[in-house]
């Protein structure tokens, strides 16, 4: 079951491949921002004809009324399992632009690392999957086992297109597992898998002041200011201690047993670890729990952005008409997106001083996830992890959200395996991102590894029980 | 003394007047951005040569390190005493444009008002006195006073520029009075005299949190947010009654005289009138005293913008690097700017929590300004309104800072009359900035008014004693 062709023809051709992933990192397929979707659709369209060129079969771009999907099986493996392979071509926006040290579409090698936007999140780990499946389809002409590819234009806006092509779906994308590359290692010799995903939800906070612009000298001191206002909002948002002051916002938090914790302890990063790949001197947050607890078990309230009044060069003595601050919220088991909506929503009308007007926009709705530890899917992994980086993988939890697992545990009954390729110092979403260039050359080898595992191993006793259980859920 | 053909004159030529105004309107002349030095340069060239044009002397624009001054002056009124007129040329930024009405700069006559930016702020109400001068000059041939006009291109950035050049010309600009039109009259028959100003104090509050951009997901919970931390800091500026929190803050601010509260009671616009001018249904503030008393004997402290982290359209999970505020004080007796300033450092380094770090930038200092309700400039300016508009104007404390008028009496030791023509609604600094032409109009003729009645009145009286004095100040 040894997969050597493919894992031969992996390592002779590793230069290729470097150089089609930075073709792929080319195109800023920015999803938030209106005007690059010409870039997403190019990206899109190059994706598909990519996965075409690699023997897979029925590549195609799936328009969607948002950005498309790319879709691509082969299904000639009879009686075998049927494994989904989710990744995402979108990326964040690349600004501050004067903080990167190459343009951020223009990847670049420098010593180990491949820098640019995307090239860990996600493009550099979903194409592991795909030079895997390469690998395969040259050499023995088949897969071991079925694939299906979906990969998507909105992950970082929350997927709200995927999430409705699963629910609608459920048919064509029937599978025993999926598995997706778009989390993290500990380090280079310590694969890591999450079994555990906070849930979120996002929040726009709008405050509005009077109807025009006022001249701060004329009116300073008895108009209540929009900026003041939001500011004065936020503050009631957080204790001095870093718990989140939303009534009710704890309630269904779940509080993991003291041997889970033993083991996150064990197994976790330690704090200094985690604030030093961070570049972050001191640590914050609620007491009581350690900076890895905080970030995976622990709900977080997170300003990403405030804007408001007079923001050019120079000065302007204004009050100003409005601000707004952008949030979001990281939830865990068993908070409730909408419920915690709801509970935000009240908390700001309760807060909001009367001389001023509030609105609240919620939006992208993530439930917190959790994969049994236990599943064959699971277990093939941390073997692949094994044999490709020559380490077991311990069993992590993560502080993000992919809220696309939710929905394949919803409406396809699967599992997902969260196999990530990426470093802690990858700098995703920042300036200056990386993709380690050892992982993903042993990235690529662990995906062969999986697709031979999964093909031949337990996932196989699960499949026809797994099929007997789907009809529950397509009906 | 009755100026009959320079007021004949004015009021034949009001349609001409208008379009010149508008002229002068359309030069972009904003101060605080750097791409306008263009347009800057062009307002003070085309300001110049209209000077000459009606007839000034020595009309020239004087380059500065920062934007230019312009000058002209006519002194053969042998043995009369020397009004200075000053009046700013530059205009604050015309954003946010989507509320115009018309394109800013683009002046616009709509009934009886005139929109554009710098309608009223300054460029409508300096024209009045321009357009007085040229009445007399092509009627008489002469003025009744000697005039010396200097119109600077800094007053919205805090006259710079303009304080060292009244410091070091002392004797070029040697007069008996200054005339400054840059103020409000209560309504379009109540004019105004303002005899105070409030000092103020710029300032810009950064805070700095993680090196670069952190995944809002990884880390949200355990690292502080420059964004959440501004606005804690900011929420400790006020107390929940609107009282500025800085220690100290207070302790120099001079405690008014009953009777200089009730006249401000009396003489002044109520709480209601002002709400309404602003547009605003609640107002906000220090209890205990009035609005108007909060605006101008009180001093206050404004946010006049806010950026950090994602402001863009969409969503990114991030914890910004830094977030930055720009705030103003407005200050007022016996409050000193170097001392606010230092206060306010010692004070956000104090609160700053120890997971950021905080920066403070102080600029524009000025000092409060009271003038001699009783001086003879001040009383005939009450009679050229009473001859201009039909009615005695009310003594005004005002909220705004003037940063000239402190330049004047320090470094000139002259008294500067504030004679304004704007109305409560003309929108100064805001979109849709207007100047009603009525006002334009009998702000000409109460210009006209003030010329002959402070050339042949009693400030010609102190004129030797004037001359006498400034001896000490120019040595």
């Amino acid at each position: 079951m040894r997969p050597v062709r493919a894992l031969k023809y992996a390592r002779a051709r590793r230069a290729r491949f470097v150089s089609e992933l930075k073709e792929f990192m080319r195109f800023p397929s920015v999803s938030s921002e209106a005007e690059r979707a010409g870039d997403i659709r190019r990206c899109a369209s190059w994706l598909a004809r990519h996965l075409q060129g690699i023997g897979m079969e029925r590549a195609q771009v799936i328009p969607t009324r948002g950005n498309p999907l790319v879709f691509a099986s082969w299904e000639h493996a009879k009686n075998r399992p049927t494994l989904l392979i989710y990744g995402h071509y979108d990326v964040v926006p690349a600004g501050p632009l004067a903080q990167w040290r190459i343009p951020p579409f223009t990847p670049t090698v420098e010593g180990a690392n491949l820098y640019g936007r995307g090239a860990c999140d996600d493009k550099g780990q979903l194409f592991c999957h795909v030079k895997a499946i390469e690998s395969y389809l040259r050499t023995t002409r088949a897969l071991p086992i079925n694939v299906k590819c979906i990969f998507e234009g909105e992950e970082e806006i929350g997927s709200p297109q995927l999430l409705k092509f699963v629910a609608r779906n459920q048919r064509a994308l029937r599978a025993d597992a999926a598995v997706i590359s778009d989390t993290r290692m500990l380090a280079p010799d310590k694969p890591a898998i999450s079994y555990s995903q906070r849930g979120g939800l996002r929040a726009e906070l709008e405050v509005r002041g009077p109807q025009e612009e006022l001249h701060s000298g004329t009116y300073g001191g008895a108009v209540l200011n929009p900026v003041q206002a939001v500011c004065e909002i936020i503050a009631r948002l957080h204790d001095e201690r870093g718990r989140i002051k939303i009534p009710g916002f704890y309630d269904d938090v779940r509080e993991f047993s003291e041997s889970e914790r033993a083991y996150m302890l064990r197994a976790g990063p330690s704090d200094e670890k985690i604030l030093q790949d961070a570049r972050v001197e001191h640590g914050w947050g609620e007491p009581d729990y350690t900076v890895y607890e905080r970030t995976t078990i622990r709900p977080a309230l997170t300003l990403n952005g405030i804007v408001g009044g007079h923001t050019g060069p120079g000065v302007k003595g204004i009050i100003p008409r409005r601000a707004v601050a952008k949030l979001s919220f990281r939830l865990v088991p068993d908070q409730d997106p909408e419920r915690i909506g709801r509970l935000f929503r009240e908390h700001i009308a309760r807060i909001t001083p009367p001389a001023v007007q509030s609105a609240v926009r919620t939006f992208s709705p993530v439930q917190p996830a959790l994969v049994d530890r236990n599943h064959p899917a699971v277990r093939e992994a941390a073997f692949a992890y094994q044999q490709g980086f020559g380490a077991r993988p311990v069993f992590l939890r993560s502080g993000g959200s992919i809220p696309v697992v939710n929905a394949f545990r919803e409406f396809l009954g699967i599992p997902t395996v969260l196999m990530g390729f990426g470093l802690p110092g990858d700098r995703i979403h920042a300036p200056n991102e990386k993709f380690y260039l050892p992982n993903f050359f042993r990235g690529i080898d662990a995906s062969i590894w999986y697709l031979a595992a999964t093909g031949s191993g337990s996932l196989l006793k699960r499949v026809h029980r797994g099929k007997q259980r789907q009809k529950v859920w397509t009906a």
